[in-house]
């Protein structure tokens, strides 16, 4: 028996959860949940069906893309995943979708405005969208490239991952990240959810304004500041 | 076994319904019911997801906010219940939810018209749309003046918590309440049909007129008037 | 054991399946079964919901609107129903929704425009709206009016009921109508489709026209002309 | 026991599987499965509901739209698959349905523009909407003629339906196909997901650019080019 198996089912229902919640269809989207201490991530093979998908199909790679157990090959984004936990110490799970209200905003090359507090629940910026690569890097090595492209974007903008656990690649998609896969998986469905609502709020009326600063300080803190009183 | 096993029942099942009515994802709204005869109520606990949660973890708290009974943190909304039930003594229970369009509607700071008969069944009077709050009041205790806001977006404008019995908090969401937490959640569901409805009739016709007075006295009237001829 | 059993049943089935398929909620709609020897008709109980309704609750109606069999209230929209079936004499079931997309075009009073094939296959003409009543109307005997109200919009404008099996009646909501109570609910079926891509198309390209007459007609000839070919 | 038996079961599963991914409702759309060597193909019958159609009620039909085997009528588009099998000798099965957003930007006459790696992961170009068709083609063989519309439209735009698997047929709907049956409603779907955010990308942003060539051809490439690397 494998010593990553419990990483792997970890990595399994993470992936299995995105295809419940109605976030992928057929082949689309992948999460992959990482190993510190063996410097080494799980993560979804490249085109296999969720319908099909067993806990032992779950590649095994290494910061190098590497693969280190597995009979599948890995996601083809596998080297956005690896880039992304090399340079984010602290996350343990990143997830990406072809989330329709995600993809649309990410089609239209727009942030999504920070409209409500649902919103600010989660985060305290507007969701950033990355532009779209230039052509050299689109034509070099492109998956390793949208890693770099997306924290070239936070740190221009001087945004925390931390802060600001979720992204728009410009014409693209989705990728978002937590502490674990499950937290990753969570935060796609939320960007789901307030891009759907930023979408309809624009379209009943076009000059909505932001949330104001004391609303998003209140509804950020109160979940997570130091003296949160939301949740056990 | 506790005295409010009856109460807490019903408070875990109207907001169990909130969940299978697609009005809520994860630990998102909640759902309180009243015991007017003790002076307290029973409320969903904080941050737990509806997948999990269980009849004996609903908490038992006063009107002044104290746990009565319960080893959870009650809803940290739980202060804006207890401040409607103190002012509006013949409500039975209050909902609060994130549900689409009516956060879209709260986001967009725009009242829902009247549009039609949909409408009109349930209720006489555009839906209102609450300003969201002055800073201070937001940095004071937040959750307590939320109720206030309601009220007195009610008094201001003259509206009967009896007659319209929903409002939409500005950049935040939707509260409704009724006789008893399962009408609360009928009046959450209700409200949600309604913002989709006039979110795409403005769509189609942006000049869409309000309903006109006979037919609003016509339906409200045949359904709760005195000589209302709907239902058994 | 009552001799309106199977029209009862009938009915029933109409009914539910008007919530299976996602057009009603709560105790919203009716459909009613017409009985042409006996001169009377079934319709669903006012204010029943749909979890509960059975099949010995459907009530006894004749077109005088008197209560032949059955110990509930029957729909408040009940002489619309009974007018329309004395007025149209080969209709065998009506059906009443407040369907979101159909309700839409209602409360935006507007005709849904004949755009497509979908559209053809089942009608010839613009799906249309009556206007609101006079308030005289809405004050008198309001049910029986509406249905006065829609007869008027269909003589007005030359349409045959036949022909055109269905109409949305202005700030309220479609009606629907069809050889038996079944072939109702599929019209209101393939209203609430048809109204959903019409509003669709209209976002997508505002200056779109309408399907051009060789088309209206090959597409309703071929299902419903006298040289069909289209099923068994 | 029939030798298409197999086919049979082939073409009824695609033609269940439409109904799965709700890209129909009632008796709308088809699928069929084309057998190369004895000259022939597996097609739904006309007008059954999928609620009811078994494997045994799938038609043979030979490509001079001769019945070879089955009770029932063919689908009524029959003639558009028969032609399109006759021109492009390398696909395996054809899916048609009324998808509603496929069908919105077919009533809307747009082709949908390549706005994101999603389309770009399964095609090149813009997804045609052919032109409706001349009035003496629409009065004579029509449903022949739906399939030299489709075939003149790839022929005008140089496109290559290896490349381009799928059409909308303006007024109409969706036509899709491929290697086999179940890759056929595969492509549909897609173009139904594709069709979805497409139309959102231009409600939030009007002026929403195409995806660079650079990424088209990587999406494109990376899945379909000769050093694929997407799947096993």
């Amino acid at each position: 028996m494998s010593k990553y198996t419990e990483l792997k089912r970890e990595c399994y229902e993470a992936n299995m959860e995105l295809n419940a919640l109605g976030l992928v269809i057929y082949t689309f989207g992948n999460v992959s949940a990482v190993d510190r201490q063996h410097g080494l991530f799980a993560i979804k093979p490249s085109g296999v069906p969720y319908e099909t998908l067993r806990p032992e199909d779950i590649v095994m790679v290494d910061f190098d893309n590497q693969i280190v157990e597995g009979s599948l090959r890995p996601s083809s984004d596998t080297q956005t995943h690896a880039y992304l936990y090399t340079q984010w110490e602290n996350i343990g799970g990143i997830a990406h979708t072809h989330a329709t209200y995600s993809v649309a905003w990410a089609q239209a090359q727009r942030d999504i405005p920070i409209f409500g507090t649902t919103h600010a629940d989660h985060l305290t910026a507007d969701i950033p969208c990355a532009p779209p690569m230039r052509d050299e890097l689109i034509e070099g090595n492109y998956e390793h490239n949208t890693g770099i492209q997306i924290q070239d974007c936070f740190q221009e903008r001087r945004l925390s991952h931390e802060e600001v656990p979720m992204v728009l690649v410009g014409n693209h998609g989705p990728f978002a990240w937590g502490k674990t896969a499950a937290k990753a998986v969570y935060h796609s469905k939320v960007l789901e959810a307030v891009a759907e609502m930023a979408y309809l709020t624009l379209q009943i009326n076009p000059q909505a304004p932001r949330l104001k600063d004391s609303l998003i300080r209140k509804h950020y803190e109160r979940k997570h500041g130091a003296n949160a009183y939301y949740g056990q």
